[in-house]
């Protein structure tokens, strides 16, 4: 069946789901699903860019399955995660008369696999649902591990729900459509897997950058052995108790740079993520946990992608310290006020540090603040 | 520790809690609440008139017992279980600060429980909730279970989560601020379970009425009584792929009406639910499941409890016919277009039929109509 070029199953009990990887997915989606999901139909939310690259593929495989389907859509970028979206997407699948045991499908970048997934979570209280990520972050990252939600003027993704998906489709040639800043901020969450515990991987990447980024065979590698990892950790830590926040490493300092930055156009997640990461690194040196030359070696390697890796590449004014303080304290991970980083000893040695010292961490921002 | 009358176990494994019943609980609520949640803040969900009837003797308690709260407050009625006070109530959460551990605390009737729980299940994507219902109705049915949710314009009930509370604390005090309306309503759900499958207990009911209603000890035994069935529902079948749709009897033809009154103070839930399970018997009579006079002996008895049990007995003109076959349809229990149903073969014997013919509802809604 299909060009299936990867496949990686995600073991989570009654839970369970395959992610499968191929070259031209989507145009094989109407079989799969078909074959899966006998008698089902089907809430396809998009977003209006996807809509016009994508869209047209997924239709001709349903049509060709026989598959009936609704499609809601929604405005591109991270303001689309919203009540106000939210709400457009649940009483669209509802104006569908979707049943509960109908199927919702996430067609898009994270955004839409987020907002989808969290709209599926709460329909009649609860529908199955289907990642189709069309963005590397999306397919190395969101698509895979069932968090799903929006964000609240108080901070990104503190709305929200554990909700995985039946499967995840990520079809490659979707890739083929982002432009290079798209790409390479997605390429910062692949960056992110070696960081945390897999140096090798690390080195893997700083010597296949090239291929990843011109579409060889070593972009599918990559991505598989994301989702490996991710499926790993998931399946460890569902609900992130513990040893998935690791996961986070450099997302306390890129949140709060997207939040300052307003979720805009300024600063994408993963180019957030880019710069949280160099920080988390250095922050991590400075207090005498990590070597200094390994955030030197990380943001080469970041920058020669393409990525931001300092403030001073954020575009704007950023807004003060005691904003971005603000931001940082109210992130999920915090707890009695104190402080949750992820920090590191070393490429491939993020560990959670619980006691983060406030103060310390708002004196490492006004540092590195150009 | 407290007066506690009755205690019920909710044996759900990881997600298990016990019901506290007794006659003045929320004087004693802070001292529980230190004992077994140490360490949490709490955010108190309410409505005006909840807030002005027992919100002060829940300060008292928490503030001798030294806990910190925040309060958020909503209207009082049905049309609070919206997105728009959703959104207000989950905002409301994050505003006060309340972290991933903390608890929030649903302080009222089935609406504030229903729209305080999906608040908690999607705030930092899920915190821990107690239910403190303050009715009849939300003491024996809707604070037990986990079944949270808000109405769409679509249906009711069509949006929320399955998230069960960390433990409930019925006072039974709370019960003497009710008017005998609102006191009648939710005792059409106690008799809702000698209905289902125990007609011991519906004549249980019919012998003890009046020592119910006038707050004798058999208020609390009936209350425990119907916590305990329902507990054992719900442990049987939590997510209602079975035997827990058996508690919707009278629900169908109750939500439609709802929904054609506009969930308005025309019909409360109960009423809706008291004329839905005479029709249901009816309907089942008709159809030649049950025998005839089932239907006119819960009539009589819902009838002397101060309840409708007839069409005829709902304020105001009732929409079209289609308009309800149409509600009816939107039901969460439809699917593939064929209806289901809770009918029955008499007085506690109900079953859920999946296959009912819509034409067959609609003329007897049609011989139903005053």
């Amino acid at each position: 069946m299909a060009a299936i070029s990867h496949k990686v199953h995600v073991a989570l009990g009654e839970r369970a789901y395959d992610i499968l990887i191929g070259p031209d997915l989507l145009d094989h989606a109407g079989a799969i699903l078909a074959e899966r999901f006998p008698g089902r139909r089907f809430g396809v939310v998009t977003d209006i860019e996807v809509e016009k690259a994508q869209l047209p593929r997924l239709r001709r495989s349903f049509e060709k399955a026989g598959l009936g389907f609704s499609v809601i859509t929604v405005p591109s970028g991270e303001s689309t995660k919203s009540w106000q979206h939210l709400q457009t997407v649940v009483e669209g699948l509802l104006a569908a008369k979707l049943e509960r045991n109908d199927l919702v499908i996430a067609l898009g970048g994270g955004v839409i696999g987020d907002i989808a997934g969290f709209a599926a979570s709460i329909t009649r209280r609860g529908m199955d649902f289907v990642q189709m990520p069309t963005t590397l972050l999306a397919q190395v990252d969101s698509s895979v591990g069932g968090k799903t939600g929006i964000n609240s003027p108080h901070g990104k993704n503190l709305v929200g729900a554990f909700h995985q998906p039946k499967l995840v489709l990520a079809d490659l040639s979707t890739l083929d459509t982002l432009s290079q800043r798209q790409f390479a901020a997605g390429y910062a969450e692949v960056v992110k897997y070696g960081l945390i515990d897999s140096p090798d991987f690390f080195e893997w990447l700083e010597a296949h950058q090239a291929e990843i980024f011109s579409g060889g065979p070593a972009r599918g590698e990559a991505i598989a052995r994301c989702c490996a990892h991710k499926a790993r950790v998931v399946i460890e830590d569902e609900k992130e108790t513990g040893v998935r926040a690791l996961l986070n490493l450099g997302h306390t300092f890129g949140h709060a740079l997207e939040k300052d930055t307003g979720y805009s156009d300024r600063l994408l997640h993963g180019e957030g993520v880019s710069i949280g990461m160099v920080l988390a690194h250095t922050f991590s040196a400075r207090q005498g946990f990590a070597p200094g030359q390994d955030a030197g070696r990380i943001a080469a390697h970041l920058h020669k992608s393409g990525l931001p890796t300092t403030l001073a590449d954020i575009p704007g004014t950023l807004g003060s310290t005691d904003t971005l303080m603000h931001a940082i304290a109210q992130d999920k991970k915090v707890s009695r006020g104190a402080l949750t980083f992820i920090l590191t000893r070393g490429i491939g040695k993020a560990f959670i540090e619980k006691n983060v010292d406030p103060d310390a961490v708002r004196t490492f921002i006004e540092d590195m603040r150009p």
